[in-house]
């Protein structure tokens, strides 16, 4: 449960000036979608945190304040949406390792949908970042699951994003611009 | 603002026995969607309710209870997801009145996406449901941004639905089979 992490990051994320390198691939990747919509480009969003709300209060008719919750697991990935008439779909991670990705970082829920939605056509990938090496991958769901088939590894290495997954560079706006990624994979279908 | 409605709604669904007629259109169509996820026909999910979190307490190291957050205006529509390898897209809302669904009930922000999701070539439409006259109907994102051009009032009347929209029946599995109306939609694309 890295929830509350997250949300942290957020509000560290806020006080941190736009031109800094630091930002979170978080922030990095909702500017982006921001200026997708922007520019009529693609309609890409990411999920409110699912909760589970367990007490409200009224403070008066029309006024609601959540007193007590819970994060919950999510069952599907973190972005969905419409580019070009087809559904896209991912997930977004950070890690702090210079040497590979945790597979725990991918809830079993999540493995599946991303089978599901790549069964069924749809654009599924995930984008994962190596913050201290300075490094954003896209790695394609097709990758992923045969990665998955194929190793009993708990951790995908770094040499094998930088052999079969696509470096995605951080830019102005959008700051990253994964959609150049998503039209090859469209071309490729 | 109706969301701490919408979420004592769900307490009392809890409570009432899914055989009986007046579950909330949200249940059927929750129930509806894990069907279809069931027979692996679609994958369509409700987005959690987004809000904006204040205050997060730590009673223990990987525990985490919010503590103070507040319901937010939505900007897109409640329900997305794939089918057919489409972007399906869709608002559900439940009105009490027996002659018209009053437009205040779909936010302006909502109304801007319906828009640009059309614009885009995803499936969206409305799903609105009378409870006092049990009729459920699926509305075009076409109908209803036509009827927002040409009318200047502030409701649609139930006149209008009988004429322009599709009745959806309800059934036991899926409670609402709203995606033989899609497959309708689909083919006449």
């Amino acid at each position: 449960m890295n929830y509350p992490g997250g949300i942290k990051k957020q509000k560290e994320a806020k006080i941190i000036n736009y031109g800094n390198r630091g930002m979170s691939l978080e922030e990095d990747i909702n500017l982006s979608n921001e200026y997708y919509r922007e520019i009529d480009k693609a309609y890409i969003y990411k999920k409110p945190t699912p909760i589970k709300i367990t007490k409200v209060d009224y403070p008066s008719r029309d006024k609601a304040v959540i007193k007590e919750a819970f994060f919950t697991i999510p069952s599907t990935t973190d972005y969905n949406g419409l580019y070009k008439g087809k559904y896209i779909d991912f997930e977004a991670k950070e890690t702090k390792s210079t040497t590979s990705f945790a597979l725990r970082n991918i809830h079993p829920h999540q493995i599946n949908h991303i089978k599901n939605i790549y069964n069924h056509k749809g654009i599924v990938f995930l984008i994962i970042r190596f913050s201290n090496l300075g490094e954003t991958y896209l790695l394609t769901a097709e990758t992923f699951l045969n990665y998955l088939n194929e190793s009993s590894k708990k951790s995908i290495p770094i040499e094998f994003f930088r052999k079969h997954a696509y470096l995605l560079k951080n830019g102005y706006n959008p700051r990253i611009n994964y959609l150049t990624i998503v039209d090859q994979l469209i071309g490729g279908i």
